[in-house]
């Protein structure tokens, strides 16, 4: 790789927003000029009691931006709960989702924004504003898309939202299917093919296969990109030795009729993979036409997460040079 | 009076809120079986950051729901500003107006049900079902009705927001005129002329005689039912000795050229009152066709407040008697 390296990267919540903070790390070291593209899944966005709530956008925006709870992964740190609990006392539902005030001032924003006309996009762009995450966070489409999961259990058949299915029922309640509703019409936002089709490289970080990568990879034109791109394109698997590193991942794969493996999670971005990395304990996985790679995966502690990045950005010059 | 009395009361916010916990402390052991109605001022309504603001009527409902921050008057007790601080944190303006945490909860509950289609009279009772504020509280209208204040200073000449006015230039910028706009159009809401026709009594507390009663009688219908109502009406003058009791109510009464006065105040109720309780400083007063009576008017404590309560109540029991 030479100067001024452009590296996309598609994005889910926590286990993304942390590889992200790794390979800023890296790259601040290796190639100060790079410059990191993140395509963040929204399929997980939700509206509660009026606001429009984005998950992942916010996992990775609060902690590339130093404001998020590290201990949880997920929203602010300090964050205080008075709004929701107050809207409690009101007996508003639901109440299974953390809504804290501070969390809330950035849905505030956001819905009075795209009240006002704008998209996603330049909304998250202006939040971004504030926050500084050091990328440029792009939502994967402005369209509404919104991943819903059909289950059945005593209350009888139903889709829920994916967050009441992942935070209320624990993801513990068998997945029917899950339906990223609205993706068929969703186009990818401003930036996205370019930043994919224009990259170095592009990387796949241990995030939920299902419902971050792939429903950003359902988003219609952002697979073929994707296979088309020149760049590298490397993975990171979210499966240690059968078991996802952390969240529920294996939920999300039963309900697809997808085993919990490395190999299993490889397969399914067929086509689209250059390289992929798997843990020591998954070393004997092989899949066509893709280079894979072994080693730690477990992002343990900041230093072995940005070795984990490195190893990546390792595997996709690697790629790149045996090409000639 | 006798048995099942309906007392109507006209309300602004602080003082009216006050004066009403006065009201309810003498009822409860003069006539228990007391109902009172209260009609709130809503041209003080405000949309902040999306959400919309009563905020008159949330100080009766606070007030004597027992959730008011005693000290201020107004808000929430033991409140919180995270939300407020992280908009600011985003650039977001206003910030001159105190919009605390527990606050916005009941903020976000109006808003929703409001973009669900429920008129504000619904809202306000569903509110209400939590506060149990011993009332029924009526919005003066459910149209939407919003003072503005014509000002010319430094900035130029320019219509601003009530609030604007009144929080942020502290109503030390003279007002050229004072607008309820919406109000030609504004209907009273449900129950609001019943209550004024059906009343045993009514009265108007110390509010604010221009921004608080004066749009309440401003509405449309609501005028021509006071003056047509079989109850006597009795007034607590929010005028002492030349100077308002609290607020800045004289700069209110500049901008519509009336003097800050007892007596200017009543004769702006003409044709409405029949009885007008002044203090002792202004014990001369006299008004055409009304009977005024002095005594102390400062509500210095729950004590003193229950005592001009029970006093304006004795006057409006005087007048009916003095009808035969």
């Amino acid at each position: 790789m030479g100067e001024e390296v452009d590296v996309t990267v598609l994005a889910g919540g926590i286990g993304a927003a942390r590889f992200l903070r790794g390979l800023l790390a890296e790259l601040a070291e290796r190639d100060p000029a790079a410059r990191v593209t993140v395509i963040g899944n929204t399929a997980d966005d939700i509206t509660l009691f009026g606001l429009r709530v984005c998950p992942d956008l916010d996992t990775v925006m609060y902690t590339l931006g130093g404001g998020v709870h590290e201990g949880q992964g997920w929203g602010r740190a300090g964050e205080t709960f008075a709004v929701q609990d107050e809207l409690a006392a009101y007996g508003m539902q639901p109440q299974w989702f953390g809504l804290g005030d501070r969390d809330v001032a950035t849905h505030i924003v956001r819905t009075q924004m795209m009240a006002a006309g704008y998209p996603l996009s330049a909304v998250t762009e202006a939040l971004c504003t504030r926050w500084q995450p050091g990328v440029r966070l792009l939502p994967m489409t402005d369209e509404r898309v919104e991943t819903h999961v059909v289950v059945e259990d005593d209350e009888g058949r139903r889709a829920v939202h994916f967050q009441e299915w992942w935070i209320r029922l624990r993801a513990a309640v068998p997945a029917r299917s899950i339906v990223p509703i609205g993706i068929e019409d969703a186009r990818p936002a401003p930036g996205v093919l370019d930043a994919i089709a224009s990259a170095d490289v592009v990387l796949l970080p241990p995030s939920n296969p299902v419902v971050s990568i792939g429903t950003i990879l359902a988003v219609p034109g952002i697979r073929d990109a994707l296979a088309a791109t020149p760049a590298p394109v490397v993975g990171v698997s979210p499966i240690i030795g059968g078991a996802p590193v952390r969240g529920m991942a294996d939920a999300c794969l039963a309900a697809i009729g997808v085993e919990t493996s490395a190999a299993a999670v490889g397969r399914l971005y067929t086509g689209l993979l250059d390289g992929w990395l798997v843990d020591d304990a998954d070393a004997g996985v092989a899949l066509d036409g893709v280079v894979v790679r072994a080693r730690p995966l477990l992002m343990r502690d900041p230093a072995a997460t940005r070795a984990i990045a490195a190893a990546a950005l390792d595997l996709a010059a690697d790629i790149v040079a045996a090409r000639g």
